[in-house]
């Protein structure tokens, strides 16, 4: 059994590596080659503790296994950070543990990957401006990812606690792009991809504030009554997922499910995208991309990293 | 994170501690202090292999984490056991993983101290003979634990295929105790208490066949389709499990759950005897404990294990 310790992560995965694992799990996804298990997912009342499991196969990569971990809101007292997990994943042939991989960083990388294939496959043509809502822990991976596959010249951000818009200033000053702190309805009306990963149980972003053809990437809602975006802008929308029912039921789009305003059959998958069964943005003025975070973007970027830290020499073999 | 390799858990890992532990969970989950999380069973389409995860938390044992693995029916090609699986055991406080833990003779150990368990506390007294109904790899495991709570002075024995008989006859050797390979009719009339422990999909013994106070425990069914035991032997019954809703839905209690012969309402979780909240037998003439088997169990013997392992230096340690 392979151990590729959390330390490890940040010098063995780089945006390009996680993009393109994320990028062909779900094409592969896509082609029923890979799916999703049930999500596990338990109050344990402990701790106020949140703890559970995502799992999945692909067969095309023959990655298997689980994420496991959870949410501890008490963690910060004790210098940790309160999302943890650890992805363990299993030999395809046999059923043997193969390796454990840490997945705290390797969950902000494979959500910012995530937003980054959306807008490499849905942003509008020559998009300039990039919109950022949210300004917490994961909101620089997005920045990054998404700086990478878009030909961004600024950014505007917005937050709800305004003194944390640091976080994207200097990333984006990292990136060599502008940046400026605007209320919603200016970035919503300039910017031509809007990312928004919060943990916001209300719409932020309304209907009337979008203008234009824009690409916006919800990021941020996992959990049943969370919310980021305007019902009406979902409606009036051309929607994409990573997997269209855990999008409407805890994803950003369950809301406008909820109220009627859509059906299932408006959400694609990204992955009809990726492999050509589904023209993508087309005459759409706004496309919505909804990542509600799937147990198999965890194992295809464990299974790459794993792969990086054996060339390494940063994998720890020991015997189970 | 603590490594526990397979290899070890034989030196470590005894039937008195096996029991204990389970007996202990057992009682956690009747006071309400442990619960299961929903189980996750998957045909990957790969190998003809199941695949899934068994999770819980034990508030009183602080046991949280999940069994992972499943049955690659190809194995044996390989030399290599067919049921493959894994026991993760994280930190209740942060969410950290803990330990991983060979859980393959875990599984075997865990599942004979659940009847054994059952024999503890159902039995009829003055219990002398033992009938063993299925020769596989557990059965012997099964006959050990058996021998340990019980004052058994004989072992009867039937299988499907004979030529199996010899690992029962071989294990009641090793334990002091005759044995005869006989037929179910006598098997059923003599035995004082019976296990079954096969993969039947048709009940095995017959109502008409178990004569006078006995105790069963049906170890074998944890699938939707599986069967020991003839629904009518359930339905005369006083009826016991690890997990009430388990037990009708893929357990030995399934059939006579779904033809309407016995209800929930009949059905007793074991813990319930052991905290002394049910009188257990009373004076029912057959008990039978359905062993359906539950990741708690898992959880259970692992955190003893990994206590063992650690005071005898048989733990690895890694960073992860």
């Amino acid at each position: 059994m392979w151990i590729v310790p959390e330390k490890e992560i940040a010098g063995l995965m780089t945006p390009e590596a996680a993009f393109d694992a994320v990028q062909a799990v779900f094409a592969a996804m896509a082609s029923g080659e890979a799916s999703n298990f049930p999500v596990v997912r338990e109050a344990i009342g402990h701790e106020d503790a949140l703890y559970g499991f995502k799992g999945g196969f692909d067969r095309s990569a023959l990655n298997l296994g689980l994420k496991a971990g959870g949410y501890w809101p008490n963690n910060q007292k004790r210098e940790l950070i309160n999302h943890q997990s650890t992805v363990f994943l299993f030999d395809a042939d046999t059923g043997r543990v193969q390796a454990a991989v840490g997945g705290n960083l390797l969950t902000a990388l494979r959500t910012a990957a995530a937003s980054a294939v959306s807008i490499r496959h849905l942003a509008p043509e020559g998009a300039k401006v990039l919109g950022m809502i949210g300004a917490g822990h994961q909101s620089a991976f997005q920045m990054r990812a998404a700086a990478r596959v878009g030909d961004f010249e600024r950014v505007l951000g917005w937050n709800p606690h305004p003194e944390m818009l640091s976080r994207l200033a200097d990333t984006a000053a990292e990136l060599g792009l502008p940046f400026e702190a605007v209320e919603l309805p200016r970035l919503g009306a300039e910017a031509d991809v809007i990312i928004s990963i919060t943990s916001a149980f209300e719409p932020l972003l309304l209907d009337g504030q979008v203008k234009g053809r824009t690409h916006i990437a919800a990021m941020g809602t996992d959990t049943k009554g969370k919310q980021e975006l305007d019902p009406k802008l979902v409606a009036r929308s051309r929607l994409f997922t990573d997997e269209v029912a855990q999008s409407v039921s805890i994803g950003e789009f369950q809301h406008a499910f909820t109220d009627k305003s859509i059906s299932t059959d408006d959400v694609t998958a990204i992955g009809q995208v990726i492999i050509g069964q589904h023209q993508g943005r087309g005459d759409a003025e706004v496309t919505i991309f909804d990542g509600t975070g799937v147990g198999l973007q965890d194992l295809a970027v464990a299974g790459a990293v794993l792969e990086l830290a054996k060339q390494q020499k940063k994998a720890v073999e020991v015997d189970i």
